[in-house]
């Protein structure tokens, strides 16, 4: 793992210079999903951190983000350095934690290897059990336990389709592993959720790979990345109102998709 | 049904009045979830109407509602004469519409009368249909249609648990039919939602008829109202931001319920 | 409701005469899977009981059934005088219960009139529950209470889909009831079981009206109505075993079944 | 891997001599449901295969097995071997194969190690796709394709408990992998299924390390195998009857079970 400090900004300027410092860390940061939450957690004042496995990979945020991290989440060592470090930036104060690492493949069965089924659960499940679990032992660890930690699923977590055996096992289990913390550790004060997209999500990689599909369909029967942020900070948002009214699980999806 | 006037506030000087007036109504307005909708809607401009059985039903809410309608919500002509005159107060444009009546009932198998069993799935499903309808007919006869429709449900929309069954099917029922539209509906610009609130929710009632149990329990026991009407107005932002980004389900509950 | 005597068969001569008589039966039974599961009830040693709407509707039946109901199963006074009735033909032991009423439509929401809403709801939902709680005070009446409560379901029992709104309604409330009672009557020794028929199934309707889909399909995309009757007895065998080891729901579907 | 020849019985006289053999192969077979099964296929007339993954651990069935196989299932090529060694001795007419290996573990999630994590998911969960790959491939491979492959499941397997996060992936997973070789096996003539036990069976363990427990509870508070043996083979009639009427999924729990 290696840490690439885009500058000393977040550690020595922070927006909430005079109370205390928040966090936010999204892991599997994207030109999707990841940069729209890095965007939205900065606007609303956290020190934002980001992971991708390859050193460049967040090159495209620079701009934005606090604390970039090069690391492979399946590697434990790795995963808890990047927690250890982030945590210094935000005084041990990571509020928020997003685990958005995905891994979709595709093959009937027979043709599912062993290496390619066991690469897509570590990437999409494996990783999520070692980023949930040390988001855990720092929110945890607070003198005041605190925090949210959200998991992004797909159509996969709740249905094995045909020929998503190894994508929908992947998916399915990080369900149940949200689940789990969920009802562990809601009661210690740390807030955990799951969200079902349920749909083609925009991104460059999708508008040049599926540039026949998209330019067909409506432009809202693509979800909008910056529309599942609002989603997230939802989530959060109700951690920081209080401890009597979480949500566990909700679905996005554009409205015309069948279902 | 009778319209009780509180005031001519909302037809002659809405908040709105530059633009198109939007209203939001709230069938089913108890002192718990309907109180706090009803006043979180006003904040955010809207038309609020509201709708309970009886015509002193609604007395504690006469300072911050527009439009009470003393309502019986299985009775067809009544809901459509309702949405009828809140379709007049603001301008044919009601964007929200929320279903929020129950029938909480317990009994075991053998001593749930038919009439207990009928009239409980008049009051929380029946109801929720007719007022699903004519609220889906109000928001598609629009120029370009929109608006959101919010069931809500409870533990027993998921799961028939013993001694429930009356509330358990009312509740079920109330659920598919929320599916049913939200798979109809979505594709046509209305977008139909069902938050599952799994927990007992703050109000008179619940404070009076549970004391001791609320007396023992931390505050975030129990859901604030609050809370609940913040997730309603996330939920009726999705389709304000657009048609990308559509919740159909949720759950809220105390971070330390049992699920 | 009229009694019609098929023949003074069961009363008489009982394939059980030694032992004590067993009851079955089956409201709902029409040319598709009532008949089946008549016919194999009647092949385990079975005193039959068999209802439908109009008296001649069972006439299709009269070599096989040993007592024919002609049974609006809405009327609680009826369907309580059939559960005596039929008890009285059996010693009192009504071992099998079996709810197979449909009430399959599909409208737009627009178009689902109340009255059509209602309607398939009582058929489909109100009569089983008044079937079913039937069926549970004569089991649980017994000096030993045990017996076997199968509830017919469908796709739309786990699924609001498009246009089915009255049905999905109905059908997922029926779900809902058999979760419930299953949960009340389990530890009581009464066995309540859910069946979601996945498919369409053969019956002389489906072979008039789907002529033409029928005959491109291969012969095995339509569910046998005998395989299902296999399914409901060996849910009843699981009772005869005793109480360690019952199902609640499965599902049955053509191998071909998208799903 | 090693075979361990029982006896040679198999190869030289099934009791299917004139008809072409059939085998049934148990991979995971314990003393509780393992047992169960050799036991009530061989009365079928199958060739019964069992694995374990000591060489002695399936000494207890040397009288009714057929074919024992020491073999650790997460080990690519040695189930591809068991397969084809079991294959050999039926002919190449493999009708059923059971998954029934578990890993229940639990672990508060910071307690929850990388390798307990891993380990779980790899006995559980990747052993599944494993044997279920190769059964399919087996099956798919006949001149006509047929068979029946069912996964043991488990309370995890719906439902992420606290405590339960390693077990709860992988038995979530496994059903994930269920659903999706059935989506697309079905319509080639193999019949996957999953059952989920919710409820501990009996077994010598149970009954050594749980002694007090059972000594208090009714008899059929804990599950009898052979109850869970009839269901498997209930499963694998369907198979033989046809392609009409198959179950994907069905519970299995004893009559007292709070669920």
């Amino acid at each position: 793992m290696s840490v690439i400090k885009c500058s000393s900004r977040s550690k020595s300027s922070s927006p909430n210079q005079k109370n205390q410092k928040k966090g936010a860390l999204i892991v599997g940061a994207g030109e999707g999903i990841g940069q729209a939450l890095v965007k939205r957690f900065k606007e609303e004042g956290y020190v934002t951190g980001a992971a991708r496995r390859s050193p460049g990979g967040l090159d495209f945020l620079k701009d934005t983000l606090d604390v970039p991290f090069a690391v492979d989440a399946r590697k434990e060592e790795d995963v808890q350095k990047m927690f250890e470090e982030f945590g210094e930036y935000c005084d041990g104060n990571i509020e928020v934690c997003v685990f958005n690492i995905g891994a979709n493949i595709k093959f009937p069965i027979l043709e599912t290897t062993k290496r390619k089924f066991e690469k897509c659960w570590e990437m999409a499940c494996l990783s999520g059990f070692l980023v949930g679990r040390e988001a855990a032992r720092s929110m945890t660890e607070k003198a005041e336990p605190s925090g949210t930690i959200i998991f992004t699923g797909a159509t996969a977590s709740m249905r094995g389709g045909s020929g998503f055996s190894a994508f929908s096992v992947a998916k399915g289990g990080l369900r149940q592993l949200s689940q789990s913390m969920a009802r562990e550790l809601g009661p210690k004060g740390v807030h955990v959720a799951h969200v079902v997209i349920d749909g083609a999500v925009d991104s460059p990689f999708i508008r040049t790979h599926f540039k026949d599909l998209i330019a067909k369909a409506p432009s809202h029967a693509i979800v909008d990345p910056h529309d599942v942020a609002e989603a997230y900070v939802f989530l959060h948002n109700q951690t920081r109102r209080g401890r009597s009214c979480w949500t566990h699980e909700m679905d996005l999806r554009p409205s015309v998709e069948k279902w």
